[in-house]
């Protein structure tokens, strides 16, 4: 099954937004065994459309638009898609309902716009998209698939996870195909690939190991293909061979995996803490709130959590956290000695249990010759011992507070694991 | 001159990477007036550059290719454009001498690859790289213009600007477009569709109108094209037409519109900020540092910023805020009494001149029939006032702590301005 993704809208074309929503579909397509064999973005008239369905549908079997479906004039979609499926528009009831309801929540009600947006194709299948106004469409013609689905990232993964997946592995019985992904931190992909060289050359031919790297991190995904003949075990001994595998990997690195699938390094240093019934709160200068935001999108978070001391000036490092002004004055804020001062004064400020404090310079900025840009001193401390690391990143200030949290919430982890 | 962007290769059909070349060559194509009308991505086989050339050609008088170049891909593109331009491959001195220098200055010698990839199909006009090995190539047949560019984006960005641009505007004597963004916050699509309405429908033919939403915020994009003849006043004169038009639109919601273009909130109102000579920080629940970390992604924010305390629990809202615990038993952590309190508590405990408060219940958990989740309490606050405002966002967590930050940083911006 082959599949084509078409995004509509001039905000592409113009270069005005970074298109992240076909990366994330291709993944997900990939993930469930659906290849993508084009991609391709068109401009928002009615004639650039259908040309764009039409080569889109030359190849593929399952075509996935988005964009173009918003409540205001600039969209064209929908009566386009009508126009081409040859189907009468129709005022959608359960629709507007769900619209209706959605604004009632919030305490207002639906505008008038909203009637125009439950306004449908009747010939399509409508997916219901419970965050967000506009609904997914589906259509069929002559063995092919289209679906159209609003651009908004997280309404369009929305309809792509609840609505579009589900179906398409309901129609095409494909071949099994097995994921498994393994979650590491600290350490650069090139280290990982030396540590586990001798083991990628044992893999056998269906199974493919995957480096996905993302800031400070790396993921590791074994994904297993089914190449023999589609016997009723076929899954099941899949799954089999690649967990073994995975055990496999697992057993080599040890030390640098902090979880599997979706964790992420918040959720399971909230779970150690939890496990461990410890209060645990951060004292932050450059990253400025990155690490204390990053551990209450947690949900629950708030039963170890009570809070955070963002101290980016000297003033409030003395004030709140007790750091002694000598220290900063003779070492610098950026310093061994203030991230300990620091993490040891956020025990008592915040009434914690562990603690966590960093100091850096986050850029482009502030450097000096023995301080460049991207230093960053981090302290871990309980009642009885501070462990403190420095790293030296880069020179994007951004990027630089991202990768900070990482390394801070890693060090984090390994202190409760006492592996440090 | 219509351009169309074609991207070979696997990793961006599987996901692999984000494509962020695309949306730099629009940018550049627009400033320098010409037209990107259609993007799409092929995988590295002959027949899908084939097919992929093709279909870009339809329409385009220019199609600019990247990717597919390197020396450890094959060389299939190279191959390919040879077999459709019928043309020879030669080994092109120049290029291998120059890959040669390049290799020298970082202390090495060429690998034997590169001889390869200074073989060239004769009919190309060469582009030469001085920043990686693949150089570029320019065909042209029928009228239309074929360019093929290396995929690594700093290699990408150098042959553009130094040989793809001078020479499409030294042949084509570019129709002007002009695009105008303003940004809003605070208000909802179809909302501000509903004010703007009038507007709308007395835009010439040549100007278009786009909304372009995200979380609490609408960028409105005025995009003029100019369509008499090519006078030499013609891009002035679009200019002032899109200018006033900007003018025009800027009237109707000054409540709403925060910035221009590349504007952010957090860097809009620190601007106010070092313009006012005022010192800011905020206290923190639901959104738990969230405020602090946008704010901080500024460079040159600790002029203004120097410090926050995220008080997630009962406990810090008393001890580092001095919230009457009375306060809190009463009304609740999220009550309009309650941030008032934490605001006014900020001033003093991070000595600033004007500060920021907020307690919500984030979710997905924590609702009550009086307080559902997704309700959010903000004031801000300064020595002689304070301003609270309640909003009610709905059930995901990360979205209701995005947008939170987003209305909260507008609040801050209209408070400094005296617009509440």
């Amino acid at each position: 099954m082959q599949t084509h993704l078409l995004t509509i809208g001039d905000e592409i074309l113009i270069g005005q937004i970074v298109d992240t929503n076909s990366p994330w579909m291709s993944q997900q397509l990939n993930l469930h065994g659906m290849a993508v064999i084009g991609k391709s973005s068109v401009a928002d008239t009615r004639q650039d459309i259908l040309d764009g369905i039409e080569y889109a549908a030359l190849k593929a079997d399952v075509i996935i638009m988005t964009g173009g479906l918003g409540p205001t004039k600039d969209d064209v979609t929908k009566k386009t898609l009508a126009e081409m499926f040859d189907s009468e528009m129709a005022f959608h009831p359960e629709t507007f309902e769900r619209i209706e309801s959605y604004f009632q929540k919030v305490g207002k009600s639906a505008p008038p716009a909203m009637r125009d947006q439950a306004t449908l194709p009747v010939k399509a299948t409508i997916l219901p998209n419970k965050v967000g106004s506009a609904p997914g469409m589906w259509f069929e013609r002559a063995g092919k698939i289209f679906v159209s689905l609003p651009g908004v990232p997280f309404e369009m993964e929305y309809l792509m996870s609840n609505e579009v997946l589900p179906r398409l592995q309901a129609r095409f019985q494909a071949s099994p195909i097995v994921h498994r992904t393994l979650l590491t931190a600290g350490e650069g992909e090139s280290n990982i690939a030396r540590r586990i060289e001798a083991f990628e050359d044992t893999l056998p031919p269906n199974i493919k190991l995957a480096y996905l790297p993302a800031l400070g991190q790396v993921r590791l995904r074994l994904s297993g293909t089914w190449e023999g003949e589609l016997k009723p075990d076929a899954a099941a001994r899949l799954n089999a061979q690649v967990e073994s595998k995975k055990a496999e990997l697992q057993a080599l690195i040890p030390d640098l995996i902090f979880g599997e699938e979706n964790d992420t390094l918040q959720a399971v240093v909230g779970k150690i803490l939890l496990a461990q019934g410890k209060q645990f709160g951060t004292a932050e200068s450059c990253t400025g709130g990155y690490v204390a935001h990053l551990i209450t999108t947690v949900p629950g978070s708030s039963h170890y959590f009570p809070g955070t001391l963002v101290t980016y000036s000297y003033g409030m490092k003395e004030k709140l956290l007790g750091v002694n002004p000598d220290t900063l004055l003779r070492f610098g804020a950026v310093s061994e000695e203030t991230v300990r001062e620091m993490a040891r004064g956020a025990l008592g400020a915040l009434q914690v249990d562990v603690s966590l404090a960093i100091s850096g310079i986050a850029g482009p900025d502030g450097g000096t010759p023995d301080k460049p840009v991207g230093t960053v001193w981090m302290a871990v401390s309980d009642r009885s011992r501070t462990v403190a690391v420095k790293y030296i990143f880069g020179r994007d200030r951004l990027k630089n507070i991202q990768l900070t949290g990482t390394y801070a919430l890693n060090l984090v982890r390994r202190f409760l694991l006492r592996q440090v």
